[in-house]
């Protein structure tokens, strides 16, 4: 097999593309992937300062690595969520990353600032695990965004993950969800700027770019992810590419493309407001994050004394 | 596990819907819920004349079963497609169901009508298999229904092959063809009205009515199925449905629901005309089925002399 830019032995096969690539080859159509992304989506500008939100895993470590790589303007975000080893672990690989690159790593733990990690969280609130981690991260990575005065917050979110989670919004016809769902979500008062520039590449592609830069990455699921649904639409998604490779591409690209635009117009606007607890923005009196957090710590929110 | 209607022994659990049945039940559900189906989109009336496409498999012999139960006037069409022993098999089982249950079968033969069986098309035309054998029965579904003077043509799709199909469309995000996926599609000049009565019941449910009601049908899959993309939706659907029951019923019910009207409305109408070769609906000048048979047979179709 030889690399379809330049002859060499290629180390990996991109299928959907019908295609194969050397190392060096790779890192750079890895690269190309993103910036298409960044321009396509007008994700940021040069001169912007970018949070990218690190878990210690391939995809976001990857994608801070090419965005260092392009010389923007791009400090880490780690968000300690206190699950034992694997948390553990995630952070030393995080710092070493930063410490590596001469990269800022901004850390957050979950326990230390709002006094409850996941393992509790999903013990004591009605959530399932993976929603209320969901839920701590967006809060976490927004506030973390807003305080230390960046633009814009990325995510290492790829092709795999926005497959699965158009397919299982799809399966349930969830109109909201699936309009909203795009690589790139506009800020709003007390909301910062969000996008997704690895929205392009494949998990495979992800972890291949992460491998040949030498990259040490969580390789582990997170040990309480056992039974997420997410998970089974990747399966499902999986089964079908590989007999017919290009189906996640043409099913998440395609909706950008084709679908989106049916479902925006379909979707109801809705007006945001403050928390009357923590200032961020909601859709309702107090935000789901402060909710949530009231529940896991048994805590009362206080009265609001004025209708809104 | 005890009958959820009368408490007898149950011989089936629908677990979708958490329930289990006794024969006698279920016969009565399995019933109600096409009567559900024809009612909801007023698919037929009781003096209507309904010819229902029957191929020797479980799901068309229940479907005209279940409407000659009901007391409707509803013929049998069987179509020949010259798949060896597997279509000798169907017709001698579909004409003894129409002979036990003393109602009428009109009987075509695509070889002998039409002068090539499926086989020949597959070998000889630019269709795959399955392509030419769906466009072959939807064109001498709706002349024969022309020929004889139906209101209706019946087809035994189930909630699977629904809910498969629609995967399939929207991984492609196939606008049209999502749009106009309906369990009814409204007669047009020159085309009768179409209905798919089984909507609701899932594959599983078919075939325990036809086992309970001791239909003979062919078990086995057409021999030229293999690799077919549509079994590969319906396996990822499965995979889905075995760990979350319901996720099938709510993808294409909720399709019909809230997807279906976001959809139409993006839709764009198309203008029938009549085939300059046979007189049958197309959008062009010779309808699909005459240029595919022109082809599989070397013929060539007249010339048009005058621009339509």
């Amino acid at each position: 097999m030889k690399c379809t830019r330049c002859g060499a032995a290629a180390v990996i096969e991109v299928r959907r593309h019908n295609a194969a690539f050397c190392g060096a080859c790779f890192r750079v159509v890895f690269g190309n992937q993103v910036a298409r992304a960044i321009d396509e989506y007008d994700m940021f500008a040069p001169g912007d300062r970018i949070l990218v939100a690190v878990s210690g895993g391939k995809d976001s470590l990857a994608l801070w690595d090419v965005l260092l790589d392009a010389g923007y303007r791009v400090d880490g975000l780690y968000l300690g969520l206190g699950i034992g080893d694997y948390s553990d672990r995630s952070h030393v690989l995080t710092q070493a990353f930063a410490d590596a690159r001469g990269a800022t790593l901004v850390t957050v733990d979950l326990a230390d600032d709002f006094g409850y990690d996941i393992p509790t969280a999903a013990r004591k609130g009605s959530r399932s695990t993976c929603a209320v981690c969901g839920l701590s991260k967006r809060y976490v990575f927004n506030k973390a965004a807003l305080d230390g005065g960046y633009d814009v917050i990325a995510t290492g979110h790829n092709l795999d993950d926005e497959a699965a989670t158009l397919l299982g919004n799809t399966l349930r016809w969830n109109i909201g969800y699936i309009a909203r769902q795009s690589p790139v979500l506009a800020a709003e008062p007390g909301l910062v700027r969000k996008v997704k520039p690895l929205y392009r590449l494949s998990e495979l592609e992800t972890a291949a770019y992460a491998f040949l830069r030498g990259i040490d990455y969580v390789v582990e699921e997170c040990p309480l992810v056992a039974g997420n649904t997410q998970l089974r639409y990747k399966k499902a998604m999986n089964a079908i590419e590989s007999r017919s490779p290009g189906t996640k591409a043409q099913f998440f690209l395609g909706y950008l493309d084709r679908g989106a635009p049916i479902f925006r117009t379909a979707d109801e606007q809705v007006d945001l407001a403050s928390c009357a607890n923590c200032g961020q923005a909601t859709t309702g009196t107090y935000c789901a994050f402060c909710r949530s957090r009231a529940q896991i710590l048994g805590e009362r929110l206080p009265e609001v004394a004025e209708a809104r």
